[in-house]
C-alpha cells in the first residue's frame, strides 16, 4: 500500500513529499487513517541526523491521531471507525519484565515509531508525517476526546505522556508542590497535568514574557529562574521537579529548591552534558536526580482517559505539511505556542 | 570540667594533646566516659581546614563509644553505667518536620559533634578525641554489643549508619542485588550490612588486591571496576548501588549497571565535582542518582540493635592518641583495614 508522506532523504536536506509503503495489516495489526500528527523536537533532531544513527529516507512523527480504517483478524482492542492514537513506539519484545510491567518504553527491544528496526520496507520504521500507518494493536491507544479536539490530542502522545509518567510515578497530587521547568511543548503539558492532578504547581521560565501564559495554563506560581531572589524564596519547598529543558543548564539552582527526599526528574537529554551537579546538594537533603523517558502503554491510556475526563488537550498551531520546514525554523527559536500539528489532509496536496 | 583531648590549633598544625572543658550536665544531658573513638576521613578534612569553616582549636571525632558516667535529672533513656554511643551530631532543632520524622541529620539546625555551633566554650563543639563528652540524651544511642566488642562498635556510629541508612531507605534485602562501590571504612560496613540484610552483594573496587578481603567481608561477587568485561557482565543487573567513593570518578560506568528504576546513592561528597553524568543513562531506564548523609537517631539505634543481633562490628586497627598524625598519613594512602580507633585511655598519657 503506497501512501503520501513528508520526510527527508538526508540530514542536510529539507523535508519533501514522499511516497512510502505500509505493510498489509497482520492478524494483530490496526491500520489507521492519520488525521493529525504533532511536531516534536525529537523529529527535528533525528531527521537532521543530529542524533546518531538516523536512516534515510526519514519520515518523522510520533504524535499520531486518526481513525481505524481496518483491523487484523485477531484484533480485539480496537474496531473500524474508532478514534485512536499512536505515540513514540510501535513495538517491543512484549515479554521482558519491562513489557510485563506495562513499561514497554524501557524494553531493550522497543521499536520507535520512526527510525526503528522493522522487517517492513525500507528496513526502518517511518513515522506519522504520513497518511496512514499500520501498528500492532498493543501500541494503539483509544482516544475518547470529542472528535473536534482530535488535533489537539495528538501532542498528548509524546509531550503529554512524557510529563504524565514522572508526575504519576513520583506521586504528584494534592498536598504536593511540583515544579515544572521550561514552558515549551513538554512544559505546557506538565503544567496542565500537574494542576489537574491536584498539585500546587510552580512554573519556572527564563522569560518574564511567559508569566501570563504559564498562569493561564494553570500554574499557581511562576518564577523567572534568572531572578535569584525569586529562586531563593522557593528554596527547599518542592516535592518534585519535572525539568523539561534539554539545553545544558545549572541543575544545582533547581536541586536547591527540593525538600528533603525530593526528586528532580530530567525528561530531556542535552546534546552536551549539563554542568556537573554538586553532590553536596543531593547528600544534604537526600535529594535525587532521575530520568524518565516517555511512558508505557497502560499509563499512556490512563493519561488519555484522564485528559478526556478533565477536558485537557495541548495548545496547538495547525500547519500544512508543506509548512514543516518553516515550522522547524520557528520551533528552534521557541516561536510556537506550544506545539505544531500537521493536518494530514494536506499531505496529498 | 576539664578533660584531656587531642586536636589542632590550626589547619597546618599536627594534632596535639589539649585540655578542653565540658559543660556541667543539664537536666536532659548524659555525661559519657569515652572508651574509644573511630577515625573518619571527615575528621582529617575538617581538622586540616580542607572544608570551609573549621574553627580552632578543632577536636575531631564522631564515632564515640563509652559508658554513662552521670545523667541529668530528667534523663530517661539512659542510666549510669550503660554502654552508649554518639555519632555525627549532638543536637538539632528537635521540632521541625525532619526532627519529627526522626531524621535529625537533615534538620537545618543539626549540630555536628565537632565544629558545630554551641553555647559551650569555646563556642563550637569539640568531638570524640577526648576523655569525656556531654550530650543531650536524644543524641545518645544505646549499645547492646558485648563490652569486649566496644572498640569495634565505634565506627558503626558514622561508617555504619552512613551505609545502613541508604540500604534501608532504598529497600536492600532478599531478592535485591546491591552494589557497594569502594572498599574502605564505609564500603566494608556496606558489604557487611547489605549481606546481613539478605541482599545479593556485589563489591566494586579498583584494586584486584582487595578481592579476597571483599569476599571475606561478605560480598557474593567482586568486580574490579577497571575491567570493562567484568563491568559489562553486571550491566542492568543492580537494584541499588551505594557509592562510597568521594574522589571524583566516572559515575556513568556504575549507572549503567542499574536495572530500570535503580538508584545509585552517593554518600561521599568529592572536593571537586565528578565528571558530569550522562542524562541519557538516567532517562533510558528511569534511573536515579541520589545522595544520603549519615542517618537519623531512630535508624541509628535500629542499626546498632541489628548489628548486635547479627554480631556485626567494624574491622578496626587500634591506635594510641599520639599516633593520630601517623594514622592520618596512612589513611590518605588507604592503608587501613578498615578503620582506625583511638583508645581513649591513651589521651591522658
Amino acid at each position: 500500500m503506497t501512501v503520501k508522506a513528508y520526510g527527508a532523504h538526508a540530514g542536510d536536506q529539507p523535508l519533501v513529499s514522499l511516497d512510502i509503503t505500509r505493510r498489509e495489516s497482520g492478524a494483530h495489526d490496526v491500520q489507521i487513517d492519520i488525521a493529525f500528527c504533532g511536531v516534536c523536537h525529537s523529529d527535528l533532531h533525528q531527521v537532521r541526523g543530529e542524533w546518531a544513527g538516523t536512516q534515510y529516507p526519514c519520515v518523522p512523527g510520533h504524535e499520531i491521531v486518526g481513525r481505524v480504517a481496518a483491523i487484523g483478524a485477531h484484533v480485539t482492542k480496537h474496531k473500524v471507525g474508532d478514534l485512536v492514537g499512536v505515540g513514540c513506539m510501535v513495538d517491543s519484545c512484549q515479554h521482558c519484565a519491562d513489557c510485563e510491567d506495562g513499561l514497554e518504553n524501557y524494553c531493550d527491544g522497543m521499536v520507535g515509531t520512526y527510525n526503528g528496526p522493522t522487517a517492513d520496507a525500507p528496513g526502518h520504521t517511518l513515522g506519522g508525517y504520513s497518511e496512514q500507518i499500520v501498528v500492532h494493536e498493543r501500541f494503539v491507544l483509544s482516544v475518547s476526546h470529542p472528535e473536534e479536539q482530535l488535533a489537539a490530542v495528538a501532542p498528548l502522545l509524546c509531550a503529554g505522556i512524557t510529563t504524565w509518567s514522572p508526575l504519576r510515578h513520583w506521586n504528584a497530587g494534592p498536598g504536593k508542590r511540583v515544579g515544572i521547568v521550561g514552558i515549551g511543548g513538554l512544559g505546557h503539558m506538565g503544567i496542565k497535568l500537574a494542576r489537574a492532578m491536584g498539585a500546587h504547581v510552580v512554573a519556572f521560565t527564563t522569560s518574564e514574557a511567559k508569566r501570563a501564559d504559564a498562569l493561564a495554563l494553570g500554574a499557581h506560581e511562576v518564577v523567572v529562574s534568572r531572578d535569584p531572589v525569586a529562586m531563593a524564596e522557593q528554596a527547599k519547598s518542592l516535592d518534585l521537579i519535572v525539568n523539561t529543558v534539554a539545553a545544558p543548564h545549572d541543575l544545582d539552582a533547581f536541586l536547591n529548591l527540593l525538600k528533603r527526599d525530593g526528586t528532580m526528574v530530567l525528561v530531556g537529554a542535552p546534546s552536551s552534558p549539563h554542568p556537573s551537579p554538586q553532590v553536596f546538594n543531593l547528600i544534604m537533603k537526600r535529594r535525587a536526580i532521575a530520568g524518565s523517558m516517555i511512558g508505557g502503554i497502560p499509563e499512556t491510556q490512563e493519561m488519555l482517559d484522564f485528559c478526556a475526563e478533565h477536558g485537557i488537550v495541548a495548545d496547538i498551531e495547525m500547519i500544512r505539511a508543506d509548512e514543516i520546514n518553516a515550522a522547524y525554523k520557528r520551533m528552534l527559536k521557541g516561536d510556537v505556542k506550544y506545539r505544531f500539528v500537521i493536518d494530514s489532509a494536506t499531505l496529498a496536496a
